[in-house]
Order: structure tokens, then sequence, then C-alpha cells
């Protein structure tokens, strides 16, 4: 089962939160257990699992990548995103989660986030689910 | 197939080596050719595949990720496992690693981590096959 | 459907582009839409799926990743390659991306890299392809 789903992001570096989007996608597939598969084909976006209770920590998530990759270097790319490149590989444009019982299955404070680096834009989303026979 | 192990981390940032035990999973699960879905329902815990032969790898591994990830300095999360959050990350969450004739296919130094990054404590890992048919 | 490829890295560090090496690999197992999973079967080389366009992107991202984790610091690993074990576990040594009628199914920009970080040398790159029905 393939599917696609397009994401708004708010500005220029942000976290979205696209679990409910993926867990949509998982019943429409009616598949019961299996694995989904999630993929980015942006080079400035990539998806994260990590914490999407507490605001603070994609934050603090955020602000740390820019410490590594700071924006007020030079860089040879001339489109001025060369950060946007480089943190989407540092988080990866891909991502898998379990289907258990026809649900995503997570840890308790886990959540799936667009990890955008280079908006505000609408950027896409891939699904696709194996059945695990 | 699916499964679940537990995993004890001795201290706070570790490398846990949990080859064998996903080898055991594989074991189990009968299935020949096909791929093993390893993933961490943690925030502050993430998956790596690498060196599991000479200790000072993994020793150096961390201290990097301290540099580039400080503990020392301030983070907003009010829990003060920010740095947990970031590493984890970078590290991400899930890997996959390839079964054949019934074995985990490594290369010559490979080796599957439970990264612990806000350790000791018990964590819990989720494998997945799916057989290649 | 299970392959190995062989891939020549040209110097020390640098992004080599496998994007047409995987795509025969899906040529050849003749499966029409499925997961395309690949693994590198080393400690201190990985997988990047980013820009393959304009070269100054992967400039960058080498010369950031520098930045991260410098080589003229001390490391306790013995052999002197203690920076590209680092670099392989950020980027991961393995990624997967769809295949839809028979063809990778890639962002605009989009290609497959092997991430060498201690090379020249040659490296072999594992590929799995698992049919979704």
């Amino acid at each position: 089962m393939y599917y696609e789903i397009t994401v708004s992001t708010p500005q220029k570096v942000a976290f979205v939160d696209i679990t409910d989007k993926i867990e949509e996608v998982v019943k429409k597939s009616n598949i019961k257990n299996g694995v989904c598969f999630i993929f980015v084909p942006h080079t400035t976006a990539g998806i994260v699992i990590n914490e999407n209770y507490d605001p603070s920590v994609v934050r603090d998530i955020l602000a740390s990548y820019e410490r590594m990759v700071p924006s007020n270097i030079p860089y040879t790319h001339a489109e001025g995103n060369a950060p946007a490149h480089i943190k989407s590989t540092i988080v990866g444009s891909n991502a898998f989660v379990f289907v258990r019982d026809g649900k995503l299955k997570f840890g308790t404070w886990q959540g799936i986030f667009l990890a955008e680096f280079d908006g505000p834009r609408y950027r896409k989303v891939w699904v696709s689910i194996i059945e695990d026979k």
C-alpha cells in the first residue's frame, strides 16, 4: 500500500507533528500488522521520531542543530540553504514505525515529525506499509 | 514476526551491544531470508550499528556526541535530559539488518548497539522480521 | 531479492553517487512496487540520501561534518580513523527508497550516496527489495 500526504510547514525551521496523518494512512490501508515506512522526497527536510509532548524538547533540538550547523558562517552552495541540506542528512530522510492491531505502535512519548529546515512551504511525505504475515 | 526484548543499561550514557539478543530473535522467527527491523520506543535512546570490537571506538563516539551536544549549557526542557533527546535524533530510533540463511548479515566489524543517553535504566527494543520470498 | 554491489571511493572523505547502481539492481529484480533497502557493511562509511545535482551541496555537508567531528583533535581509538566511525553513526549505515512501477521513486533533487569517511578503497553495498503486494 502506497500513499502520499502533504504537510504545510509554518516557518524556516520547525518540527511538524505528522503522527495523526500517518495514523490515518495506516487506518486506510486496513493492514493489521506490518511495518510503516515513511520517506521525505526533499533534500532540505527530514523525518524525526521523538517526544511530541513537551514543546521545549523540539525547541532544544532545533537550537542544538543550529549550534552544530550555524547559519551565519560561509557555505559554498549558492542557494543559501546549505545548513538545511546538512541538517537533513543528520536526521535522515526516512524512518519506519511498526503497525500492530491496525495502529502505529509507539513508545509513550513518541511521535513522528516532519523536520523542516528550509520553509515555510508545502512538503510531501510518502508512506508505504508492508504486511507482516 | 514481532518480538520485544529488554535491555539493562549500565550508566547515564553508554552503548550496549544487543547483537546477540537480536540474533536470538532471528533464530526464534525461523525466517531464513528477510529484513530485521529494530525500533527503540524511547525518546532519549537510539539504535546504532557500528564497530563492537575495540571499545575505544564507542568511547570516542560518545565523547564526540558530548562535544556536539554539551551537557553543561542551558536548555529549555525542564527535565534536564535535553541532550539525551537531541543525541537520540542524531543517531535515530530505528535501523534494519538483513537476514540471510537464518542469521543477521553483518560486515566484519559491525554490531548493533542500544544507544543509551539518559540511563541507567531498563529499555525496550522492538523487533520485526519480514520475509523476503 | 538480495544483491551486492561494489563501489570504488576516490579519496579519504567523499560522497559517491550510487543511484544508478541501485537502479540497475531494481531493474534486475523485476519487482514493480516495493521497498528497496540499502545497507553498508562497513563501520567507517554510511548511506546518505540528498541532493546529487549541485556538487557544492556535498562539499558543504562534508565541511560541516569535519567541523562537528574534527580530525585534528585527540581520539583514543588507535587506528586513527575515529572521526570516520563517528561520522558514520551520524549519517547511519542504512536507508530505504520506495520502488514504484519498477523504478526508484525519488524527489526531484534526490540521489543515494555512499558516504566514504576513511577511503580511498573498495566498499560493498548490500541491497534487498521487498515487494509490496
